[in-house]
C-alpha cells in the first residue's frame, strides 16, 4: 500500500469507514460534486483507497462517477484524473484519527450517514449531503427535522431585529422547537441566546454556568434548544467574539460542521454550510437581512429543498429589513411576526393556531346586512320610533321589528317608554 | 299620477333617466341588489314609477327581478312587496331636481351609467355597481382603472404610516397614477394630502390657495392627482377635521360619493363605499391597518374583483401594522416597500422594473464555484505560490492557474514576483 501513497505518511484506506469518511472530509470540499459520487460510487474506504494510490485512470470508477453525477443532474465533469489532482495535494494533511480524537476530547465525535444517529433530513440534498458531520456539545442527537427551525438573518442587525429574534427564539424553544443557526454575530446570535434563556434560566447564561458533566445517556440525547451549524472546525470558533456564546452551546447544545477541526471558514463554506441550515430544517426564518445578504442563500436553499421559507417584515426605511421584503415581493418566504406564525409554518397545523387578536368591530361582526343598517340608524341619545327608523334605515317595518328583536338581545339596542336607541356599553 | 304616487309631492318618474337614477340614489341604500335588480328589469325610470305608484305587487316584475337576482347569484330575496315597503317610506324625501342643483352650485354633477364618463370599472361590480354617482371638483372625468390606485389604511395612524403613505402618494402621482382614497383621518388624508403635494406644489397646498376659476375644457378633464371617495353626500364633508384637505381636493381634484347630497356616513355606507374604492382602481395599497380595519374591507373588495392588492410591512410590535401582515400572512397581498412596487403591482410590468438595491456582494455575484473557492483561498497580505493555492482551495494547477487569469482580470487578484495575493480595494 505504502508504494501507491507517495505523499501522505500513513494510508488511512482500511481503517473503516468513520476514518475514511473523516479523512475525506479534509480532503474534498463541501458539495465537491464529483468527490461525492466517487464515494457514492465506490463507497468511502475505496474512495480514499483510490485518491491515496498513484492511479491516476480507471476507466469502470470514471464511468460509475459520471453515471452518478448523470443522475444527480450534472452532466458535465472534468474527469477522474484532474479530479484527483485536487485532492491529492490534500494528502499530506490528512490524520483522521487525530481528528477524530480531537473532537472525542471536547466531548464530541463524528456523524456518518451509517450511524443512525445521522439526521435523515440530510437525505434531501441527495448527493450534496456532507460527507460527515463533525459534532461537539454535550447533547449528541440531532433532533428530528419537523423540531428544527432555522433562526437567519444578517450580522449587522439592529435592535429590533435582535428583540424579534430573541423573542422568537426563547417562544420556539418553550414550544419545543430546537433553534438552528450559524453562530455569527448579530441574528444568528441572538437566536442562539434566546434559545439558550429558555434552557438554562437566565442566571446560568449570565454567569457562564456549566452544568454538572458527564451528563446522563438520557440527558445528552436530550433535544438540544439550539444548535450551531458553523462554516469552519467545531474546534475553532468564529468570530473570536461569539467565543463564548458558542461555549455555552456546547455545553447545553450542539455544534455542528461538516469541515474538519482546524478548518477555516471561508467565503464558499459560509456558502455551503447555509445549504445544511436548511436542510436540517423543517423551515427556515430570516429575520433581518439586507437586499443581499448570505440569510437570503439559507432561504433560497431551503425553498430548493421545500422546506418552508418565512420572512419577518419590519420598517420600510430600515435596509436591514430590505432582503426579508425581497423574499415577500418575490414570494419565496410567508410572512412571519412571531412564534406562533413560525410553528404554524412549521406544518403542525391544528397545533399551533393563530391566535386572532380581538378588536373592538368583533361585536359587529355576525350582523347581517339588514341588522347592521338598522343599527346605523338606531339614534345614540333620544329614542326613536320605528316608522322613523324604516325611513332612516330603508327596512321595512316587518324587518325593522325583528331586527330590533335580535339587537335587543345582543345588548346592542334598547327599548323605552318612547322608542329605540343605541344601548352603549 | 298624482293618483298613485300619495306620498310625495312630486311624481319624478318622466323626468328623464339622470333624474330617476339621482332620486333612485336617495330611496335606496348602496349595493340595495333588489332595487338594483328592479333598475336592471325596468330601467331607472319604470323602477321609480313602480315605487311612486301605488302598485303592491306585479307577477312579471316580481319574476324579472328575481331573475335579475338568481343571475347575479342572489337566489333567495323577500320579494318585491318587502322591497316597495323600504323604498316607499323615503319618496316624501326625494327631491332629485334640488339635489343635482346642489352639486351644479358645488361645480360638480352626476355621473350615471348611461354616461361616456362612466368609469368602466365599475362594470366589475356587476348588479352591485352604483346607481349614479355624485361628483364634486374641479376635474369632470374620472381617470381609466389601469391610472387609479387605491392607497387606505387606519385613522389612527402612527408616523410611520403617515411618512410612508405620503412618499408613496407623491411618488405615484409624479409616475402619473391618480390616488384613491376615502378622505378619512389618517392614511387616507395623508395619502390625499401627498398626491396635492405633487400638483399644486406645496405652497398653493399650504396656502390653501385656489387656482383661478373657471378651468378650460382641457383643464378639467385633465388627470385629477387624487380623489376622494365618501361614505356621505358630497356636500358635507366627513370627518369635520378634514374639511379644508376635502374642499383642496374638490379645487385640484374629484369628491365621489353614490349616496346623495345631505347623506350622512354611517357604519354601512362606509363599508359598501369600500367595494368603489375597490372597484375603481387598478390596485389597492394598505399602508397600516390593524388586525381588524375598515382597510382590510376594501382589500378584501379588491381581491374580490381580481384586483391587485399591496400591504406595507412595518414593525410586528405595531398594531398599526398587524392588519397589513394579516394580508401578507394570508396570501391576500403582496408586499409592497414603495411606489415603485406599486406600479410594478399595478400591471405595467417592464414600464415600472424595480430597482435593484446594490450591496457589496455584487462583485463576487459572476464567480463559479471554482473561482470562488480560488478567491478565499487567496492570501490579503503575503503572495502565494500556484502549488500552495493548489492544496489551500482544493483545486488542480490547472484550474488554479485559470481562475488567477480570471481574478485578475476582474481586478480580485494580482500576481506579484513572490506568487499571487488578493486584491483589495
Amino acid at each position: 500500500m505504502s508504494d501507491s501513497h507517495p505523499r501522505g505518511s500513513v494510508a488511512w484506506a482500511g481503517h473503516g469507514i468513520r476514518v475514511a469518511r473523516a479523512a475525506l472530509t479534509r480532503l474534498m470540499e463541501p458539495a465537491d460534486m464529483p468527490g461525492l459520487a466517487l464515494i457514492e460510487a465506490l463507497g468511502p474506504e475505496e474512495a480514499l483507497a483510490l485518491i491515496e494510490s498513484t492511479v491516476d485512470s480507471d476507466a469502470t470508477v470514471e464511468r460509475e462517477v459520471t453515471e452518478v453525477l448523470a443522475a444527480a443532474g450534472t452532466r458535465r465533469w472534468s474527469g477522474l484524473a484532474e479530479a484527483l489532482t485536487r485532492w491529492r495535494p490534500r494528502l499530506v494533511d490528512i490524520a483522521p484519527q487525530r481528528d477524530l480524537d480531537t473532537v472525542r476530547r471536547f466531548g464530541g465525535g463524528l456523524i456518518i450517514p451509517e450511524d443512525d444517529g445521522w439526521p435523515q433530513a440530510l437525505h434531501d440534498l441527495e448527493l450534496g449531503a456532507p460527507i460527515a458531520l463533525w459534532r461537539r456539545g454535550t447533547r449528541t442527537l440531532f433532533p428530528e427535522q419537523s423540531r428544527c427551525i432555522a433562526v437567519v438573518g444578517s450580522r449587522d442587525c439592529t435592535s429590533y431585529g435582535a428583540n424579534v429574534t430573541a423573542e422568537i427564539a426563547t417562544s420556539l424553544v418553550q414550544r419545543n422547537f430546537t433553534v438552528v443557526s450559524g453562530g455569527a454575530y448579530g441574528i444568528d446570535a441572538h437566536a442562539h441566546r434566546g434559545a439558550l434563556a429558555v434552557a438554562s434560566g437566565a442566571s446560568a447564561l449570565m454567569a457562564g454556568g456549566s452544568p454538572s458533566l458527564p451528563l446522563t445517556k438520557r440527558e445528552s440525547e436530550a433535544q438540544p434548544p439550539t444548535v450551531a451549524v458553523m462554516a469552519g472546525g467545531v474546534d475553532r470558533f468564529y468570530p473570536s467574539g461569539n467565543d463564548e456564546l458558542l461555549h455555552t452551546i456546547t455545553e447545553q447544545g450542539m455544534v455542528l460542521a461538516e469541515v474538519p477541526p482546524g478548518t477555516n471558514p471561508t467565503r464558499y463554506r459560509f456558502l455551503q454550510r447555509n445549504r445544511l441550515i436548511a436542510a436540517l430544517c423543517q423551515a427556515t426564518v430570516v429575520v433581518e437581512a439586507r437586499w443581499r445578504s448570505g440569510a437570503l442563500n439559507t432561504a433560497h436553499h431551503a425553498a430548493t429543498l421545500s422546506r418552508m421559507v418565512g420572512a419577518v417584515p419590519g420598517s420600510v426605511y430600515s435596509a436591514n429589513s430590505a432582503g426579508c421584503h425581497r423574499l415577500l415581493k418575490e414570494g419565496a418566504a410567508v410572512c412571519v411576526t412571531d412564534a406562533a406564525d413560525i410553528a404554524e409554518l412549521a406544518g403542525s397545523i391544528g397545533e399551533h393556531l393563530v391566535d386572532e387578536p380581538t378588536g373592538d368591530d368583533a361585536l359587529y361582526d355576525g350582523l347581517g346586512t339588514q341588522d347592521l343598517l338598522l343599527l346605523d340608524a338606531l339614534p345614540l341619545r333620544t329614542a326613536t320610533t320605528v316608522d322613523k327608523l324604516c325611513v332612516v334605515a330603508g327596512l321595512s317595518a316587518q324587518t325593522v321589528l325583528s331586527g330590533l328583536g335580535r339587537l335587543e338581545v345582543m345588548g346592542l339596542a334598547e327599548r323605552l317608554a318612547s322608542g329605540w336607541k343605541r344601548r352603549i356599553w
